[in-house]
C-alpha cells in the first residue's frame, strides 16, 4: 500500500525515538537516500534530535561512519612515499597549531595531509587564518593535494566536494537544527572526513574546557575514545590527546594575528603554551607514524619554517608579503594589582569574533586583520591600568559587543593561580 | 552580528533540548514566525522532536495552544440560540459515534457545532464515513456552518483553513517526522481547533487501548488532564470520559458501513457497546449544556433520526440514497468451537485500511464501500469454521494484505472472556 521509500524514513524516526539501534542495512540506506534528497531535512533533523536523546551504539556508529565515508569518494594516497599523519582539532580559541605543526612533522620526515574547515561560532577555521597570506588558495584539486603533499611534505587545504558530502550536509542541517552537540554525530563527522582522506595515522587534539566544545573531561573522554576506536575499526592508526582550553592558546586570537605567531613559532619565538601543546601533538604523530626524531630540533634548526614556506609557496602564497593590519585597536586593562588568574577562552573568542574574526553565518566573510592579542596571560603579576588585551578591528562600530563579550572574562587576584596542565591526558586504542 | 530572527530559531532549539521553558513571548514568536515560513520545517521538527522528549510545563503548554488558536481566525457562535456542547474522539476503530451523537444532543435541546477531520492510519474519519452519502458536503462557509445548525441543531462539517492554521502545517509535520505521540503536542492540537471552533462546552471521548491512540491507561489518563485542563483555561467547560478500545466499536468498520450502523443505531437499532458509549457520552454533553432530557427517550422515539435527517439533507446529501456497497466479500472463520476472547481492534483497523477504507498518505482518496464488518463479537459463541469477520473491498489484491493484518487478531478459548468495562474514568476539572 504504502511506498517503502518514506514509510522507512518514518520507521528509521520512530525506531530511533524509541530506543532502538539502527542496522546497518537501514543506516545505509538512510544515507543514500538523504544524499540524493529523498528523505527530506525535515525528517533527517527529527531523527538527528533523536539521536541527540538517544545516542548510538557502538555498531551502528560505525556504520552511520561507513555510511557518509561511501556518500562519496575516498582519496588515494597511495602514490605518496613517507608514512602519512595527520591532526585533527576539534576547535578552540587561538588554536593555530596546525600551521606549525604540518610543516614541522614534515620536516621530520612525514607526509603531513591535511584537510581543514572553516570557522563558525567562537572557534576560528585553519582556512580563513592562512587566507589572510596574499595569494594563498584552500582549494586544490585531489591531483594539486598531492603534488604540494611530494613537494612540501605537507598541505593544508579545504576537502573537497567530492569528500564525504553526506557530511557536508547534515554538518549544515546540524548547524540550524540544535544537532550539533551529540558525540556520536561528531565523531562521525570528524572520522568520515579523515577516513575518506586516506591518511594512515591519525593524532586527535581533543579540546576540554570553557573555550572548546566539550567544556567538562568526561564528555572530552568520551568523545576521544568513540573517535580512537573508529579510526582504528576503519584501518587509520588514530591516538588522541586532551588538553586545555580554559585559556587562549597562544597569545594570538584571529586570523592574520595567529598566522604571525605561528611564524613566530616556527622561528624558535613561540609562546611556552603553544610551543608545549605543538610538540606533544608531533611527538604523538611522528610516533604514528613510526619515525624517531626531535621536533624541538627542527623548531629550534629552522627546517620546519622552511617546509612552510615551501607549502605557502606552493599554494600560491607570498611567504615574505606583509599581512592586513586592522585600523582600529583599543586595549582592556586590569582593574587592580595582582595576578591575573583567569583570562576565559570562550569569552575572547566570542570577542574576537564579534570584531570579525569570525563569521555569523557561513556564508559570511571574515575580516582578516581583526582579533585580540592576549598581553597578559594567567600566572602572569599585573599592576592596576596595565593592558590585559588588545582588540583589533576595521569597524569601530565593534568594540562594544566585543567589550561586552569580555564582561567578566578576566580576575586579577592577589595571588597565582595554580597552573593547569597543558596536556592532560593521552587516549590510544590499547 | 547575528540577525535575530534565525538567531532565535535555534536558540529556542537549543533551550528547549537543554530542558528549559519556553516563555509565553518566545512562544508566540515562534509560532507566528513557522506560520509566516520565516522558521523552516527542519527547525520546527528538530523542536518537536526535543518536545517528545522534554514535554511541556503547564504555562508553556497553555501559550503554546493559545498561539496556535490565534494563528487564525475564531469563529463566533454568538448568534445560536441553544447552548453549544461540542465532543472530541481521539480516534478509534469503528468510532462512528458522531454521526449519532451530534443530532442526538440536538434533539435534546442543544446545539451541536463539530469539526471534524479525515481519517489517517487505520484509525477512520468521521468526514470520510459521511462522504459515503450522495451528495454530501464536508465544507461549508462559517456562514453555512452556522445556518446548518441553526436549521437542523447540529452540524458536522470541516474545519476550514483559516482556523488554527500553525496546526495545521504542524500536524502534516508531524506525521513525517514521528512527532505524533508527544501528550502535550496532541493536547494542543485538539484543544486549538476546538478553542478556535467557539463552542461553549466540550467532551472528550479519549479511547484506551490497542486500537487507540494512548494503549495504556496512565497516558490516556494525563492526556484527558492535560486537555480538561486547556479547555477551562480557555473558558470552554470541557470534560472527558475514557473508554475502551481494545475491540471495534459495533460491528461496522470502514465508510458506508459505519453510516448504515449509525443510521440503525438512530433507529433504536444499535450494537449495546455503541449505544452504550453514545449515551455515556450524550449525558456528559447534555449535563454541560445544563440540559435535563433522557437521551435514550430521543434515541427510541425517532427525534433523533429526524435531526440526522435534517442535517444530511442540510449539507446536500440524500439521506435516502443507497450506499456504496463492495464488489467483492471474503470471511475470516473461527479456527475451533469455543468462545470469542478477544477481537484486536487495532489489527482490524489497519486491515479495514489496507482493504481501501483508509489512506496511506493525505492526498489519497479513500474507497466508501471497503470495510470490515464483525459478525461476532468477544462473549459470542462460536463455531468452529463459523465467519467472524466479513472483508469487503472492489480490489481483490488487497485482500491478501488485509488477512495478513488480522493474523493472530482473533482468540477463541474454552470459557468466555471477562467483560471489560467501556466507559472507564470520567475526568473533569474539579
Amino acid at each position: 500500500m504504502t511506498d517503502p521509500v518514506p514509510s522507512a524514513a518514518i520507521d528509521l524516526i520512530l525506531a530511533k525515538r524509541d530506543g532502538r539501534a539502527l542496522t546497518g542495512a537501514e543506516i545505509d540506506w538512510l544515507i543514500a537516500a538523504y544524499t540524493e534528497g529523498a528523505v527530506a531535512d525535515e525528517q533527517m533533523s527529527a531523527l538527528l534530535m533523536a539521536i541527540y536523546f538517544r545516542g548510538m551504539a557502538p555498531a551502528e556508529l560505525r556504520a552511520w561512519t561507513s555510511a557518509m565515508v561511501n556518500s562519496g569518494e575516498r582519496l588515494d594516497l597511495g602514490s605518496v612515499v613517507p608514512p602519512t599523519v595527520d591532526k585533527h582539532s576539534t576547535g578552540g580559541v587561538g588554536d593555530k597549531v596546525s600551521l606549525i605543526l604540518a610543516p614541522l612533522v614534515a620536516s621530520c620526515g612525514a607526509a603531513v595531509p591535511q584537510l581543514s574547515g572553516r570557522g563558525l561560532g567562537h572557534t576560528g577555521g585553519t582556512l580563513d587564518k592562512l587566507e589572510s597570506i596574499p595569494g594563498w588558495r584552500a582549494a586544490l584539486s585531489a591531483d594539486e593535494m598531492v603534488a604540494v603533499l611530494n613537494s612540501a611534505g605537507c598541505v593544508i587545504c579545504a576537502a573537497g566536494a567530492g569528500l564525504a558530502p553526506a557530511d557536508r550536509r547534515l554538518y549544515a542541517l546540524r548547524d540550524v537544527t540544535g544537532t550539533v552537540e551529540s558525540i556520536p554525530l561528531i565523531a562521525s563527522s570528524i572520522m568520515s572526513k579523515k577516513i575518506a582522506e586516506g591518511t594512515a595515522a591519525l593524532v586527535l587534539d581533543v579540546k576540554v574546557g570553557s573555550g572548546a566544545f566539550m567544556r567538562e573531561l568526561p564528555a572530552a573522554q568520551e568523545l576521544a575514545r568513540t573517535m580512537v576506536g573508529l579510526g582504528g575499526e576503519a584501518g587509520v592508526r588514530t591516538s588522541a590527546l586532551l588538553t586545555g582550553m580554559d585559556t587562549p592558546l597562544g597569545r594570538a586570537v584571529g586570523n592574520a594575528v595567529e598566522v604571525e605567531e605561528a611564524v613566530a613559532t616556527l622561528r624558535g619565538e613561540g609562546p611556552p603554551d603553544l610551543v608545549e601543546v605543538t610538540l606533544a601533538l608531533a611527538r604523538e604523530m611522528l610516533t604514528l607514524a613510526g619515525i624517531e626524531a626531535d621536533p624541538a630540533a627542527a623548531l629550534a634548526d629552522g627546517s620546519a619554517l622552511d617546509r612552510y614556506r615551501l607549502m605557502i609557496a606552493a599554494q600560491g602564497g607570498d611567504p615574505d608579503a606583509p599581512l592586513p593590519q586592522a585600523r582600529h585597536r583599543e586595549v582592556l586593562t586590569a582593574d587592580q594589582d595582582g595576578w591575573l588568574r583567569r583570562l576565559d577562552a570562550r569569552a575572547v573568542g566570542v570577542a574576537a569574533w564579534r570584531l570579525g574574526a569570525g563569521r555569523a553565518r557561513k556564508e559570511d566573510d571574515v575580516n582578516h586583520a581583526a582579533g585580540i592579542v592576549c598581553l597578559a596571560k594567567p600566572g602572569d603579576e599585573v599592576a592596576a591600568g596595565q593592558p590585559i588585551l588588545e582588540l583589533r578591528t576595521d569597524d569601530e562600530t565593534r568594540f562594544g559587543p566585543a567589550f561586552a563579550a569580555l564582561d567578566g572574562a578576566t580576575a586579577v587576584g592577589a595571588e597565582p593561580a595554580a597552573a593547569e596542565p597543558l596536556v592532560i591526558e593521552r587516549i590510544t586504542s590499547d
